[in-house]
């Protein structure tokens, strides 16, 4: 379970991150007579039932992996398998535009593999909730399985119906859009956020953000802006110390406006 | 108060955000018989009382503002003044990275204007705590002002203290360092986190990088990942669209790692 | 005069670069009974004939100025004044996609100030050809001023026309452009060039590009491509080093692009 | 031959750009009674000899091939095996700082694979010099190979020297330098520059360049500057514009400075 307060000591049943080095790690969940088999050796799981988080363990071949407490990120990271990933530089700026805090209820579209829905979750946790629309069955399931697992599905109800078409809910606090064509889904964005409430859209290409903006301010949003966000890694190295070649250069355009009154 | 959860509501005492564009906003306490003076007239904030968040409000001139209701980066933005800001982008990272969530004690220095520390605040209440070290006294008084006005002071801590001579909390679940000499703080961070806390670490400059990552790696801690982030605003008008010409080109790097037993 | 091959010395008539420090740099032509006005004190600039560029020059005030001899790069920067600079990691950028080289003869528009005009100049010479299209008459007399001072006349011919409705040359080497509408010109530039022949177009708006690469595409132009560059600045002090906090976040995009022969 | 003035027919000797797709080029030379064989089929090469440039050529397997004239640029990204690259974006920077035009004389180190050597050659021809120092013997002689199939090895000398030990030329315009330590290298650079030459240095780390900075003020160079290029590609295509995915995040910084007379 992501997000959960704190817990110091591995329990059977709890998920840990085996860590081995910064491109290799396996989220696992922790159980009885059960071994991780990675090229390096296989791991017995049980061994670290009653072990403080961050402790080491010894594989079958003698490598250590450092058993880590998976932080919401290291979820979004393992988590997304089936769709195109929304990257943890793009999750923290959406959290922070959409500021979901305790109580807020969200509506998201689409659900995906429910990494941003999950995060969501965390957020608003544990008077709060996310109402998440979702058109594609397959993505639906694999999402709820997703959110289950990190803990989350009780503050979160997975829709399958498709948010073109109309928001349930209404005086929610937030609108937070991942889809293809979330300029349609504007005008029942402002029917369903309260007075001040914030959009949030993430879209990849320049002309979905072109109508976005478009669809605010025909719709009485104000506060509108659209940033992009280039995240690059630095090899930190005495002597040799350099940013990394390679780079993300693009992912999307994050988006975001306010619900002003008529 | 920031991150309250859904009142929709206006109340006297109040903070609005009163928008005219997006680089005129004014952050205000609503109180009775209180005008509020901009080159664009006055506004009566007292109507504004018993109001939807989002309303329109008209100043003497006849110039239309809108009452938002602040979000935790609104209150950010308005609350650095005394010391070098910590952006957004920045803020909402190293939230993602040290996994704050509700429950979570984390120890954090320099307080500076409280806007990191208010940020934190937000996250782990409201059974999480946030210690926050601060050595310069002005600023310490300043952080407790804006602590307060942003309604997170009973979640938080200011220690007037050198946090580089040693940190008195133990088993904390994340360490957050943004002051001069991060890598003197490593030993304490690591004495005082619980096994797989998260230590994240803000500095402008590489000299700084470089020392706290040896320090990570002498200390005991793994995961160790430093990055940048660059954030590019749109100006998003069809047949004008394009980036915007003005951008920060750095603000600093943040480095993030994991406490590993020994 | 620019890109002359190697003189060391400076003579009566030369221009040079006085350099104080990297933010304050003036260019002036060395003349008899003249001398140069700054707040740091006078220059007499007649002490400099007869001197090796690079020489050391102290000022009435005595403080110490370098006589530079002028690049390329520092007349684009003193050049451009009454237009939208062209920034040299640009102006860099597209002399390499032109291949402008000697012997080349390269048709441009709009001539703007020159700066992009005496760049190509500079490389087409001493038997190439540029002739540049200026619609606007007050443009078209500064450049020819800048052009002369930078001793590239003879190799330019400035035409008082709008490319938009055909360009007079045949078999050219490349086109290259930076004007409001280059999309109206690529038919004609496919008319002018050589087979194989170099297209290069300089625009801020996304909404230029696109239409500029659809009409590349319509008249039988391949090897289309199209990339933004940013540059930034390092402030390289041991202890202190870091990328600079201000950068030019968009000058504008460059598309390139080759005629196939039909 | 790259940077020839104007041919627009294809002879026997030649080389040509087989163009497929942006990401398919091959560069071959043409010759009687040779075939080029690709996974499209095999095209006659000698089919090539008379047309102009830019004419299209259709394979065995009636796939259709344009037979462009190689850039300078075109020759740099095909002449790149052995070494680490040198991208096109850092050699069109070095040489608008380096400000190599006709005339000049120019000491390079290290020589690699020729490339910036080539690019440089065609800069200064047809009466300037470039002497390229490489320790490598086995560099040495594939540039070698280079320079003369690119057609510039009459303005080349490459020397098998180690250039940290000393520079043989003096009164050069311009030293530029890609090697691992180039600040070993700026006092021999000081001694061989004209007054105001141009010292330019690449380098990937950043360690490289606080040392190489540290030695050019030592050195008596002002007009110090130090710069990083980001290169971004952007896919154009109405309804679907966007930055590309992947990105280089990093190739090196590019130092630049003046020598002033002591």
């Amino acid at each position: 379970m992501v997000c959960e307060s704190s817990l110091s000591e591995i329990h059977e049943g709890n998920d840990v991150l085996l860590y081995l080095d910064r491109k290799r790690t396996y989220l696992v969940k922790v159980e009885q007579e059960k071994s991780f088999h990675t090229h390096k050796g296989f791991v017995q799981l049980e061994e670290l039932v009653g072990k403080q988080y961050g402790t080491r363990i010894a594989s079958s071949m003698n490598i250590e992996f450092v058993a880590l407490k998976p932080t919401l990120r290291d979820h979004i990271f393992k988590m997304q398998r089936k769709t195109q990933i929304t990257y943890p530089k793009d999750i923290s700026l959406i959290l922070m535009f959409s500021d979901a805090g305790p109580g807020n209820r969200v509506v998201e579209a689409g659900t995906g593999t429910g990494a941003l829905t999950t995060s969501l979750a965390c957020h608003v946790r544990p008077t709060g909730h996310v109402y998440s629309y979702e058109v594609r069955t397959k993505f639906m399931e694999s999402a709820l399985k997703n959110l289950k697992r990190a803990g989350v599905s009780e503050y979160v109800t997975v829709k399958n119906k498709d948010i073109t078409e109309g928001i349930d809910e209404t005086e929610v606090d937030a609108v937070v859009l991942d889809l293809a064509t979330p300029w349609l889904v504007i005008p029942h964005a402002y029917a369903a956020l309260k007075g001040s409430g914030v959009l949030v859209s993430f879209s990849p290409t320049i002309d979905q953000v072109v109508k976005t903006v478009e669809a605010l301010k025909e719709n009485g949003f104000v506060a509108i802006e659209t940033v992009e966000c280039l995240m690059r890694g630095m090899q930190i190295e005495r002597g040799k110390t350099r940013p990394q070649t390679l780079m993300t250069g693009h992912t999307g355009y994050i988006t975001h406006a306010r619900k002003a009154l008529k």
